[in-house]
């Protein structure tokens, strides 16, 4: 496969969404339809149904181990019907979260343990694992602050319900994930002002592209 | 735990539902409600709502490793609503299908590789073994034969779409883990009479919990 495979990770209220929407504006001028953009669970029927289960705040009795199990599915569907049809195109495949946020949210988050919804998710994959990924690092409390300030009251699922000791753990976790993969892992000082950190963004991509 | 898992596992078509029901009934009425007759997806509100996804005919382009991570995922709510609940207050635990019938269905049958599938199914349960699994043998052409007999054309699901090597590789992977864990897993041969079939089943239920 001649495409590249290229994820953006980080914890909640880093801004990782708003700077990968203006990122790909700009990228799309020079890409084109070379390059997609995308996140799981992506659109397919299959990937959207699991995505409800997940997100159902009724389902409050869900076991920690179902749920990163219905995440690995999600991942493994979206794979099949998006990503490696693009990458087999020789497309440049911009995907916001994939496995290390699986890693620090219900591995180190939910402490099922990292090693093991690591080998779990190997079994979603394949292996696939992306050319470069791009971890837009804030501390826990600024995050925190930027969700309270943005979101609606109602517009709160069931993930944001967890408590400060949780957002800990998975800042701990993507900072072991950026150290024990320096050939994949790129951090982004996210508390910059976004033009920056969407500069900042845009001349690492160019430059793993070659554009 | 000081309750006794005891899962029951066969081909389509081995009559392992209808034989489990007539023992079910006779063992009830020396266990009462020390025992309890489950299955997969056991009744739970999440397990459900993936059973509906998985047996969805409309989701004909699932991947085979969604659906396994699927069934893994209703594997793992059902454990932990259903079956660890009961063994935790020392009941005796009669599962009609467990982590076998994936590691054949899924692992030899869609051919993903049955270590494969073992492992990731190890992520849902923990590790939890049956203490006993009753294996239902039939030759696949006389399971299919009865599936045929039994079945209203209008009531097949996507499983039943499938070729007959599919349900050869069903049918050899049974035979291989018989054979890989003779400590576990005792064979009764389900091409027996019905009555002969339940009387060699409640002769091994009532020696192994020694009543």
């Amino acid at each position: 496969m001649a495409g590249k495979f290229i994820t953006f990770e980080g914890p909640d209220g880093a801004g990782k969404t708003t700077v990968l929407k203006l990122v790909a504006e700009q990228l799309n001028e020079i890409l084109g339809d070379q390059m997609i953009l995308t996140r799981e669970p992506g659109g397919n029927p299959i990937s959207e149904q699991i995505r409800n289960i997940i997100l159902d705040r009724k389902n409050t009795e869900m076991d920690v181990r179902t749920e990163a199990l219905l995440y690995a599915a999600a991942r493994r569907q979206h794979l099949v019907e998006t990503i490696l049809p693009a990458l087999q195109s020789d497309k440049i495949v911009l995907c916001d979260r994939y496995v290390d946020s699986s890693i620090a949210y219900q591995g180190a988050g939910r402490e099922i343990g990292e090693q093991e919804v690591a080998d779990m998710n190997l079994f979603a994959t394949g292996g696939l694992t992306p050319d470069l990924t791009l971890y837009f690092e804030v501390p826990v409390t600024v995050g925190l602050a930027r969700i309270k300030q943005h979101r609606a009251a109602d517009d709160v699922d069931r993930l944001d319900l967890e408590k400060q000791a949780f957002h800990d753990r998975v800042h701990s976790a993507y900072e072991k994930l950026a150290q024990e993969n320096p050939e994949r892992i790129r951090t982004i000082d996210a508390t910059q002002p976004v033009e920056k950190v969407v500069n900042e963004t845009l001349m690492i991509l160019k430059q793993a592209l070659n554009k």
